[in-house]
C-alpha cells in the first residue's frame, strides 16, 4: 500500500467538532477515483488540533467511506504515550497503517527521536510509514537517522518532504537516501509541487495533499511517472503551478480548505482554532486560480 | 506579580505520572526562598506533554504549595479551545495569572496569532502574560504584533526570549519593544544567561528556569539589578556561565532535570516521553558544572 497515489483529505471542522458527512464525503470520492491508499489525519487532516476522541472517530469514518481502499492513519503527539494510544485506536479502526511524525515542543534530539519510534514500532500490529516533515515539526532527519529507524519492526515507508526542483538533484537526493534505507521500506515524496518529480525521481509512492481533493489529475500525474511518461507527468503538474504558489503562500491546509469550501464540499468555516480560513483578497486568489486550472486540468 | 524574579519549577514526570510530593516539593522551596511570583506549567514544567486532568493537578498542588506567592500557569495548546479549557482550570486551581505561548503545528499568521490572544483574553478572569519563545512555538512575534496584543484587555505582562549580550543591544531591545508596548504591560526577559542583562537593560521581571530550582542565587542576581548594582549582577551571572553553557548545548530542560535528580529532588527518570534525561557522559558534565558553581554562589 505504500507506493502509488496516497491521498491526504482535509478534516473539516465546525465549530470545534468533526464535520462528519463532510468528511466522508471527502473520502468516499477517493475511494472511488481508486487512489492507492487515502491518508486519514495527515497535517492537513489536522491530527495535530483533534482530540483522541475526536482521532478515533475520524479513523474509524476513514476506513468506513473507504470501502476496502487501504486507510493510513496518523498518529502523530506531542507526548509517547498519546501517540501509543492514537495508535491503538487505529488499530481498532481498522485502519492499514499508521504514519507517524516526531512532533515536537521541545527541539527533539536524534536519539529522542530514535527512541520514539522505537517505543512505538514495538507495539505495534500494522506497518508504519515514517513521516519527515521539518515544516510542522521543526525535526530534521539525518539520512542515517533514517536508515537507523527504517530498521526497526513494522517500518513499511518514509515520507520525505520536497525533493529538490532539479531533477539531476532530486535523483541524488533518492538515491542518497536509498542507501541508508533498505529496499523494503519504500520511499514517498510529499510537498505536492515535488510530486511529479519526485516519482520520477525514484520515489515509489506520492503523499499528497491536493491528491485528497483532486484525485483525478493527482493519479493522471502518478501514472504518467509510473509509467515512465515524464512529459505528461510534467505538463500535469506544471498545469496546476497556481495552486503550488498558494500552497506555498498560505500553506497547503489554508488552500485546500477554501478550495473545499468553494467546491460545496465542506462548510465555510472548516479549521481548527487557532486556524482561520483564509478571507477577503487571499480567498479571492485560490478562486482565480481554481477557475483558470480546474477547466485545464480536466480536458 | 509581573516584576522581579518568577521562578519555573520542573515539573517531575515518573513513568508518566506526576511525581507530586516532588513538585509539591519544588515549589514549596521557592516560596520559602521569596521568590516574587513561581510559573507553574511553563516550558520547563512541560505543560506541552501533559493531559488536562495532569495540568489541572499540577495547577492546584502549585497553589497549595506557593502558600500565597501569586502562581502563574501555563495554559498553551494546539488547539484554541483547549487553551480556554486549560485557563478554566487554572482559574479554577487558584492561579493569579495565565501564560500563554503560541504553540503551533502548521505555522501560524500574525492574525491567527492575533485571534488566539483575542479568544482567550476575552474569557479570562485573571491577567495573561504572553509567552514570546521562538525556540519551542517556533512562532516570531513582530514588536507591532506584542503592541496590538498588549492592547487587549487582561494582558499584563510580555515574556521576551533573550535580549542582546552586549548591553547596548539589549537596550535598544527593551527600548523598541516598550515604544509598543504599553506602560501598563510588563516586559520580562527569559533565556537565563540574560537574566542580569535583560533586567539592567529595562525589562520588569526575570522568567527563569534556573530560578525554578536554585532560587536563591538567582534572587540575588535580580535584587542587585533592581538596586542598580550592574557589576554584582553582573558577577553572579558570570559564576553560572558553567550552566548557562549547558542549557545552550542540551536544552535547559535536560539540565535542570538532571541537576534536580542530582540534587535529590526528583527521581532519576523525571522526564515526559520523547524526551530522555541526561546520561553518561552528559550527565557527568552536568554534575561537574554542578560541583563546580554551587559553592561559588553560595559564598
Amino acid at each position: 500500500m505504500f507506493t502509488g497515489l496516497s491521498a491526504f483529505p482535509l478534516s473539516p471542522v465546525a465549530e470545534e467538532s468533526i464535520d462528519e458527512p463532510a468528511f466522508a464525503g471527502l473520502v468516499s470520492r477517493l475511494h472511488l477515483a481508486g487512489v492507492d491508499s487515502i491518508g486519514a489525519l495527515g497535517s492537513t487532516g489536522s491530527y495535530a488540533y483533534l482530540s483522541g476522541e475526536q482521532r478515533k472517530r475520524i479513523a474509524e469514518l476513514a476506513v468506513d467511506a473507504a470501502e476496502g481502499t487501504p486507510v493510513l492513519v496518523g498518529i502523530g503527539a506531542l507526548r509517547t504515550v498519546d501517540v501509543l494510544r492514537h495508535a491503538e485506536d487505529a488499530q481498532n479502526a481498522g485502519a492499514s497503517a499508521v504514519l507517524l511524525a516526531p512532533v515536537s515542543y521541545q527541539p527533539l534530539t536524534d536519539d529522542e527521536v530514535y527512541g520514539l519510534y522505537a517505543d512505538v514500532t514495538a507495539r505495534l500490529s500494522v506497518p508504519l510509514c515514517v513521516y519527515d516533515n521539518p515544516g510542522t515539526t521543526r525535526f530534521t532527519f539525518s539520512d542515517e537517522l533514517h536508515g537507523r529507524i527504517a530498521e526497526l519492526p513494522n517500518v513499511a515507508s518514509v515520507k520525505i518532504p520536497a525533493t529538490p526542483e532539479d531533477q539531476g538533484e532530486a535523483r541524488a537526493r533518492v538515491r542518497n537516501l536509498r542507501r541508508h534505507v533498505p529496499g523494503h521500506v519504500s520511499l514517498g515524496v510529499s510537498g505536492d509541487s515535488a510530486g511529479a518529480g519526485g516519482l520520477l525521481a525514484g520515489c515509489e509512492a506520492w503523499y499528497s495533499v491536493l491528491g485528497g481533493l483532486w484525485p483525478g489529475v493527482c493519479l493522471r500525474i502518478t501514472r504518467a511517472a509510473q509509467r515512465g511518461d515524464a512529459d505528461e507527468a510534467r505538463r500535469l503538474s506544471g498545469l496546476l503551478t497556481p495552486i503550488w504558489t498558494l500552497f506555498g503562500r498560505y500553506g497547503s491546509v489554508r488552500v485546500v480548505a477554501a478550495i473545499a469550501d468553494h467546491m460545496g464540499l465542506t462548510g465555510s468555516l472548516n479549521l481548527p482554532r487557532p486556524l482561520r480560513e483564509l478571507a477577503g483578497e487571499e480567498r479571492t486568489q485560490v478562486e482565480d486560480a481554481v477557475r483558470t486550472v480546474l477547466p485545464a486540468v480536466e480536458n
